[in-house]
């Protein structure tokens, strides 16, 4: 839970700034990962400095009704490093990342926006590569790439390859998914395995290998919720677990329902690939990124029935029911471990691998 | 005009690139510079590699109706060095070049999307001054903030702040603004004083003087615009001449509409500064960019009355017929000089000021 009194400022050349912020004056990596030092950065600088002319909501995807059509809009930008990885590239996510954005308001997405940031000596062979990956991707997902932009900067500034993208969706009718909307009671539900995507960008990099091969699992997730709406069930939330992971995402939607979220650790799915690299490297596969996985939480008479549709969809055949949402500790996920103990897990500060998307 | 016929390729590490992209295999800066290398890394590079994905007009800004609404919807990055300049910052441009990309559709631009990629090391001051311009501009500009990203990549990649907008606006029936409507007999009306964002961006660049000092233009347009369409003239085409000044903006409108266009060079409304800072440097003011001009082509019975209007308001009151649409040389921009004499003004290759915006 966020505070809501007064907090004491602090005066960094001539700005003055409500703290936190972590009394640092200079953004660091922790600043970009989807955790605790992220959200600080849009409450305590952004949205103050925005002013009145942000959305008090402001957040990842928007839902608004512009000459009588409900839209959802959603933006990201992609910086991951390395650009290709196994199981997908820099393309596939800025496809995917903003479909899936736009999916968890329950619109289906229909246009994209790509905006390049090129490095100078970049080498076309690669741009065209990731272009077509972004071809490729909205293909499969059904949108159309409507506007772009290009611009070029310096060598050795840039990286490469930065991408945008940004979209737009149809809300149905009827449809009212956010994440103020969870209830004590609700079933918490994730679409399959999870900690795919951060693995596999680790592996490729330093040299990385673990045995086994991890593929990113980057995805385009509108197919499985519209075939979880189609149950007519109640959907009140869903999350796109990327950044900060599984752990980020319930935090979140915790923290702004006001529910406490208690997880069974033992229903998690992860699979022996992130399980091994998590224990080599010291990572918790609940604080790593996904691509196509959803977090979503549902009225508990409705579960069974979306947990049975997420399985029937392919994108979704490893649900599992993980969690549910409980009225003591709001704002806060708790979780029982294996050994029948239980542990909070708390939103993370920054981000464990940074640059992950 | 564009070739039709089948282009000779080039085989480049795999990947097939159709001819031209002039032979060389790496991006260069003029690939971000909005002339003729921009558009030959559209048409060879990303619509090829997009695919059926793409729509064919992929441009500055689509039109299109979604869920029954008529919609426009524009993306831009920007990365101009430095971040501040005599007039403006990139906040200023960053809300004000997406708000100009969909009025030039005749859009009531509506609500913008916000992501930043930012330097790790950079002062949280420094992105707060930014995010207070972006909250003030689009204050200004009466759009509203709804959805937003952001990611930090290592010191010493980026460059500060990057920041990317896409907006939506919403279009009012009846209006068909676009670039294949420029028709022969058309005038072509200028909005006012041209040259002075590049020029603005360059004094401050490595400690240039010119003795007075020249601000840069940035402004929203859609006022302007409506106080156009208010006339009931049939307006054509605008644009808003930014990379590659006002010659690039004219030579794309001529060759998408498959038209000439003669200026007569007298009437361009050059100010002394730009004029100037141009002779001491080689550089020609209808090359350099602005960020707060539009041109307009519009039927030449209409031409008095829309140029009156534009007069009236005050981001128009330097407005000037500077020319008109002929069937001689199309896809031709060509000028009456000063001392009688014609010159071809062509579309340049790259952008004479790199990172201008």
């Amino acid at each position: 839970m966020r505070e809501e009194s007064t907090p004491p400022t602090i005066d960094m050349d001539g700005w003055v700034c409500p703290m936190p912020l972590r009394d640092a004056p200079n953004i660091v990596m922790g600043h970009g990962g989807g955790g605790a030092m992220s959200g600080e950065l849009i409450e305590h600088l952004f949205l103050p400095a925005f002013g009145a002319a942000a959305d008090a909501g402001m957040g990842d995807s928007a839902v608004l009704t512009l000459g009588g059509a409900r839209l959802a809009f959603s933006t990201d930008s992609f910086v991951v490093k390395p650009m290709v990885f196994p199981g997908g590239s820099i393309g596939d996510l800025a496809v995917n990342g903003t479909v899936n954005d736009l999916a968890m308001s329950g619109a289906r997405p229909m246009v994209l926006s790509t905006a390049f940031i090129l490095e100078e000596g970049t080498a076309l062979a690669e741009i065209a590569r990731v272009a077509e990956a972004i071809g490729t991707a909205a293909l499969a997902a059904g949108v159309t790439l409507v506007t772009g932009d290009t611009k070029v900067v310096d060598s050795g500034h840039g990286d490469g390859v930065y991408v945008n993208t940004a979209g737009i969706g149809l809300v149905p009718d009827g449809v009212d998914i956010g994440p103020r909307r969870a209830r004590v009671g609700d079933a918490v539900l994730v679409s399959g395995e999870i900690g795919l995507h951060g693995v596999a960008v680790l592996s490729c990099r330093e040299g990385l290998e673990f045995g086994t091969t991890v593929l990113s699992d980057t995805a385009p997730l509108h197919g499985l919720v519209a075939a979880m709406l189609a149950t007519g069930a109640d959907v009140h939330t869903l999350r796109d677990p990327t950044r900060g992971g599984v752990a980020a995402a319930l935090n979140e939607i915790a923290g702004t329902s006001g529910v406490g979220v208690s997880l069974d650790e033992r229903t998690l799915p992860v699979p022996d690939g992130v399980r091994d690299a998590c224990g080599l490297l010291g990572l918790d596969p609940l604080y790593v990124a996904n691509e196509g996985k959803l977090v979503a939480f549902v009225a508990a008479g409705d579960a069974e029935r979306v947990l049975a549709a997420m399985r029937d969809h392919p994108l979704g055949a490893k649900s599992e029911i993980i969690g549910t949402c409980v009225a003591e500790h709001p704002g806060m996920v708790v979780a029982k471990t294996a050994l029948g103990g239980t542990r909070v897990v708390d939103l993370p500060a920054g981000e464990q691998l940074p640059r992950i998307c």
